[in-house]
């Protein structure tokens, strides 16, 4: 067995728990390896990668969220699943909290757990009829205006049918995966992360129809930029960004590949949401009499 | 080829356009026939119902979305595929116009067309551990408070896991074709008729948390109703009611059926959209200088 | 001083509370009061209503919102004020929990408070150019369908501008104090109990358009309900209704009187909500990286 | 009498009208003055600004709201008022079409007119105890993240009192004027324009709690940026921008000055707000039968 470990560099958290797992790993005969750089922080350089990414077996990432969803995107191209231990606060994807790691890392030696896959998202940029950019995402995909620019237009077709002109901040495609960040903030729905479809939402839209619209699976959803003097961006799970110009199109659809998570710990969607969005806060009021 | 026409009978426009069909269909030895009421007042006596609802090969509804609910759940249960011919109000469901009528029952004829498959959703209210009653809906069950009763306790589950607990007006369970019915008035998000899933909105929650939660078609939705002295109903597709106590729990699943439909116009989704919700009324502002 | 009290009969908190306020201000020569029928269930039936209503100094209310609105629409009528002991729930509009009762009652005797204005509104209903009813409303006065009932029309009229057509389940005129009770719900802003304002805000409404409307205290709101074969009622404060006609015209304003409530305790407004909405529940997400 | 234009000076109607106005003034001995810049291009440079501001009868603003706004924030400070010709789109704050500008004209110089005030709200940032910045906006003052910066963490409080600690994309506080601006985009409520408040809308918060929240317009709204490594401004009215540090604090007020228009048409708000939004536009469905 093969372990890629990604810890956040700047969570001492992350580097102490790190240094428990290569002892955990090694006693356990199991190969262990790290990028170069976190090879070099942790002081054990003979641990740098020295196993290809696509023989791994698991990538453990030690971080929040958002360093999962990067790991996420590069192992699914060569389908290597990853498994989030959460070193901060708690979120939507990563599987583990610290306190329970070294018991499920037993589990995950000996099988005893399932991978789920989530679907992905792979936008193209076509700009003058050539295709300029390529990029997939496992939350979303977001057209918008840069801090001083103006509103921006883009209009939105599903399979050439044209679903309507928006005049707004930017527009978010998002994965179910996404339903639970950007989209949610936006005013999306919560989509169970197996039903795969791809969810459409404004940001800040100049007009009073502002509802999410969610597409099949395999819809192909298309953004045009209309004329603008202004900064617009592509960005990528919120993380990367690729600056966009005037008449740019961008063609999104399901991604070919998946991204694969260890499941070990049993915690359901539904439990995972109530502890992230303590849904509901109810109140009263002259109805309770 | 057989076929039953079902006309909205307290509107001129649909009994003159019944009478011209009998014609139609007529000289062309096509069958016809009517519900026995509707035959009455046709002054058709001999076309009242002489062939079994599942021996025909098409219904064609001439009035509005209503009418066609209706239908189509009737139908659905024998497989029978409805046509609607909107007299009134433009519709979401309804075919044609009363304009383009004839060419199209020549394509009709000439079997030109082809059939559009709709998920139902089915209900069971088990009172007491003992099924009470069994319902269908095309677009949606709805659990409500009466006019004056104060609001209701619904713990919502989806497949046993606990999603929430809303203190609301009501809840929504509706299926792709109701996202554009009752749930978009509560809030709840444009949903592509063919992407299947089961969407659950809340009407004016008790809580700053009233996002709809969409579940996978192979769910199953389970409402319970706390503790009320209210009249509370459950509305089937806005026509029907069943009476609701304290304590009773309606399962929601997909619906072994489809109700089925006759494209014939061409019109896709986002066009009815267009013309329906007349999306998006932009406005300006500061922002355009 | 006089004190009339005003125990919910059902809650034996209550009722207890009561019998220990009675011994409380009788050893302090203060005279207590009593509705008739309440004064029976306490067994004391010289504590009767022996005092009119607008000579009593201040009425305490044992109970929830609820019964609180009920005493305070009687009670601005004679410019009486209320102090409501929050026995259950905790409300927006109760000033007291049961623990610290006693010190507070010590400061009321002492004149250790002070009077918040509430405004309230007065809806008129106008049918065939005759008035019909009058009502007042410190939450709100909302027009809604019955349970079966379909979509109503409402035109909305501010000092005889036209608002717009409402094609809705109903429709909420509301207080400032009534922002954080059914308004709520509905999608309306939370609003500062001392900015005056009236506040309109549609139930569901068949329109991507649904966005609350803001009002001088000054205005004058007018709510004509279309043509309809469907029940449909005027309802106030959500405890009362009246039955409302095709045609029907509602006239609502500012009523000429406030409702006065004690205040003793130093809660804020903004603290009031935190406890009851407990608001903000903040999620993260990829962001957090 | 003495009147200032400022045309847009990259629209050619607002060009060749401010050329017209010239004529039909100086025939009626009227003096007019611009801009130095715009006389240049005018033509005109012996009209070039030589009229103290302050000295001016009114601001004739030929263009669109945006430009209308920057010309209202500046003559608000000398107690000069506006009047906004729309060169373009329809606009909320234009008060007339070039069609009907010269009998305008003639109602202006009769003095058949009056003028509205609009609230304007201004804003001091704070940075370590001292002041560094200044402004005032007639629609909003916005604090909101740059393009590529995560949410931003800010504290709100209205007059002391804790309002809640947002986590979102920005935060908008503005005047009614700016509640059919970037604020309703965001989900706030319409305000009537004489309704005196301050309205603070977060803009895509990481919470399901996202109402609005209307204060008096005497309140002081505080705004407390938390730790951040990101980029972070305040915008003016959309135009113009002052970056923010971590531990900033921006203090928003009611200014002394009022934004003064000059009222011809006779236009009322909703009038204005029905051409702009079409708001609403109805939907039916199966309610409809």
């Amino acid at each position: 067995m093969n372990v890629g470990i990604i810890p956040h560099t700047e969570k001492p958290a992350a580097i102490s728990l790190a240094e428990e797992l290569i002892e955990f790993f090694l006693e356990r005969q199991i190969q262990v390896c790290f990028e170069e750089e976190t090879a070099q922080i942790l002081g054990v350089p003979q641990l740098a990668r020295q196993i290809p990414l696509k023989e791994l077996d698991v990538v453990i990432v030690l971080g929040g969220d958002g360093a999962l969803l990067n790991a996420a995107r590069l192992t699914s191209q060569v389908d290597v699943p990853v498994l989030g231990v959460n070193v901060g606060h708690l979120g939507f994807l990563t599987e583990l909290e610290v306190d329970g790691v070294f018991p499920a890392m037993e589990k995950l030696i000996s099988g005893d757990y399932y991978i789920e896959e989530r679907m992905l998202i792979e936008g193209r940029v076509i700009r003058k009829g050539k295709q300029v950019a390529v990029c997939s995402a496992l939350n979303d995909l977001v057209m918008t205006r840069g801090t001083f620019a103006r509103i921006i237009n883009i209009s939105t077709y599903i399979d050439d049918q044209h679903v309507t002109d928006y005049v707004a901040d930017g527009i978010i495609v998002s994965t179910p995966t996404g339903s639970t960040a950007y989209s949610l903030s936006a005013g999306g729905p919560i989509i169970e992360p197996l039903l795969e479809c791809i969810c459409i939402t404004p940001i800040c839209p100049h007009s009073l129809s502002s509802r999410s619209v969610l597409a099949r699976p395999t819809a192909s959803v298309s953004l045009h930029l209309g004329e603008t003097r202004e900064e617009v961006m592509l960005t990528i799970d919120g993380q990367q960004g690729f600056p966009l110009k005037s008449g740019d199109r961008v063609e999104i659809r399901r991604a070919d590949k998946t991204a694969k998570f260890v499941k070990l710990s049993g915690r359901a969607f539904f439990e995972i949401l109530h502890s992230r969005l303590k849904m509901p806060q109810v109140w009263g009021g002259a109805h309770e009499g």
